[in-house]
């Protein structure tokens, strides 16, 4: 028997294997939460000429001397710019947002002069430059606004906007097709008769794939018999990924590892994990495209999801934050010896007073997604981990958000 | 003049004024990050039948005896249930995930027999129960699958599908109309001219408001003449909130609060609170639809998003993750005595083993949106918070993801 191969060499070796996508041009609304492929560059200056910063009245300051009267010669508000130049002792009533005129260099608060007769004296002199926004203050054209790696946020699209750009290039997003193996599988909707089960792990990887950032396409339920992968995926090309689930073991009606070997367009990378859940998890291809097999029960895909599918779909939209976050926390529990497989054990980790407490649960039986459903955590155990006692520190991973 | 409202008790006031949404069902999919409204009951046990866990045979455990020959009557694969009851000293080929026939209760694993002309020998005994998925172990008709104030995950969605559920009550995403105020202003893909600017403050709300789970309706640009704002939404009550930027300032052309007061159908109920930036912030109403009004600075409008809109979304769609979270971080500079408005500062947080060290940026002005969107939190900053020196001990919220 081949040994089973570490959860680390495989996710590497399939990360090998698969090259990130090549990027695309979106809307700005379209890229919110991808990685910005190219630098967004300022196609302007902001602000574009100086402003004001405040409501008061704009100056010349070389003419600006305690109780000498200034003309107040027009208006400047946001967006009704005053557009003559500004001329010696001529002050201009201007509010905030709006441009100031040519020669206009300071703007003195309303609050601290009176305008009578369509005249000012300020009480003081003004330095250049106050509350006067400066032209290209904010960025100049040409600035990288948004580097090329950094996520897209709502501010930075409002950046990108503010710049005159109305489209960002991204990391393309993978669009994963979805099979589920099993003549007992009915789609969520259907009604089971005897015998029959809700395919439950499609309703999940559409969902928890989508949260990761791909677009996913379910190709419905593949039957078991011997081809039926290669009639359900006539156009592998299609898509950046195909993820089965099921079929995956060494049973008589489990037919994705064959139906790999004795395509005559596919291919068997690698089979069997050293990892519990998720052991026979497949690697292989059907014509360019990558195929990850998954075992059929609820708790392996969602493990397997965690530790295999959204690192690998990071890896395609250069994305690093969808991988598992290892942590310190207590274990509240006594644990047995592990054997040869790196374990996933369901649990609930508690944070008090900054210290995470870790609780497996008793059973982990991974046909129960009720229990599943639960957990707020995983206690990951290295192979052949030493048994553990309540109370001593172990390695976990909080899951991801809506997953 | 009236002393500005504090912070908390601004918010405490609007959230008391705006009931939370009624629930609305929908399907599951949609239901996904929301919050459950009402407990999603399991329509069916799960396992519906009890079920082979392993690749085996199927045997009554009170017929087996170490030597004693089993008659293999037939075969229970997953789909294909053997549908007759099991007789005394039969037994069944079965396979993982097919449903046991009646009487039989236990599995022998396939490595531990041999089957020749049709018949098993078990080497020793086997209790009941072994290896068997019981009706109803994952869960029960009537159970309880995702409890009332739950979040949908992608895992509680699996869950909800596998008990025959395929809609859910979630409370409802606020529906927002936002209004932006100003002549200066342009919609973004526009081109500006001399004294204009794009209207970056409604691609932001759009995004961020979207994020924290609302439905967003972009009404476009007030006029900066009185009566703008009646004219603008002459149907309110279709919405459940309505946000303004802009306007909102004592200038000439602020007519955002005189336009709430003045209005036949219109209130305003308070204005201006102790903090900066932020400080014009105005809450109304127009007929039964709460009105929040921001100032137009875009830092402004990102330091209320994240101060007021997100927890007060968080309030309509009963969420309590919406809102900043405090934690302490010691900060790298120092910083003056605060004057009466709690402050928050855009900043850079590094967390340096396990602490977070917080650098605020050294011009604040609210203007500047390219600094602020390289921030990633923000320092806050009580009223009359005295000095600080570098090292001291600070409050800190990170800004939230897509931001």
């Amino acid at each position: 028997m081949a040994p089973l191969k570490a959860v680390d060499e495989a996710l590497a070796e399939i990360c090998r294997a698969i090259a990130p996508l090549t990027p695309v041009k979106v809307s700005l609304g379209q890229a919110l939460g991808h990685v910005v492929a190219e630098d967004i560059i300022a196609g302007t200056h902001h602000p574009l000429s100086d402003m004001s910063a405040m409501d008061g009245y704009g100056v010349r300051s070389c003419d600006v001397e305690a109780g000498k009267p200034l003309q107040v010669v027009g208006e400047s508000a946001a967006g009704h710019p005053y557009r003559l130049p500004l001329e010696e002792n001529q002050a201009v009533r201007i509010y905030t947002g709006a441009y100031v005129p040519e020669h206009c260099d300071a703007i003195i608060l309303q609050e601290d002069v009176t305008e009578t007769d369509g005249v000012i004296m300020p009480p003081a002199p003004v330095e250049a430059g106050r509350f006067i926004r400066k032209r290209g203050q904010d960025f100049k054209r040409d600035d990288i606004l948004v580097p090329k790696g950094a996520r897209m946020t709502a501010r930075a699209m409002a950046l990108a906007a503010l710049g005159l750009q109305s489209q960002a290039v991204i990391q393309r997003q993978p669009h994963i097709a979805i099979l589920s193996s099993g003549d007992e599988l009915v789609q969520a909707g259907g009604i089971p008769r005897f015998g029959q089960l809700i395919n439950s792990n499609a309703v999940f990887l559409g969902a928890a794939l989508e949260q990761a950032g791909a677009q996913v396409t379910d190709l419905g339920i593949l039957p078991d018999e011997t081809g039926a992968l290669q009639k359900a995926i006539p156009d592998a090309g299609a898509y950046d990924l195909i993820i089965t689930t099921g079929g995956a073991s060494v049973g008589k009606y489990d037919y994705i590892v064959s139906d790999l070997e004795d395509g005559a367009q596919s291919r068997l990378d690698f089979w069997k994990i050293a990892m519990r859940p998720g052991k026979p998890l497949i690697f292989g291809a059907m014509g360019e495209t990558p195929l990850i097999g998954l075992p059929g029960n609820p708790v392996s895909v969602a493990v397997c999801s965690l530790v295999f599918l959204r690192p690998i779909i990071g890896h395609m939209m250069g994305r690093d934050d969808l991988s598992l976050i290892p942590q310190e926390a207590i274990c509240t529990r006594d644990l047995a010896q592990n054997d040869q497989r790196q374990d996933y054990l369901r649990a609930i980790a508690e944070n008090k007073d900054g210290v995470w407490h870790i609780t497996p649960f008793e059973r982990q039986d991974s046909a129960m997604l009720h229990k599943l459903s639960q957990a707020n955590a995983l206690l990951i155990r290295p192979a052949f981990d030493d048994a553990i006692a309540a109370g001593d520190t172990v390695t976990m991973a909080l899951l991801p958000d809506n997953f």
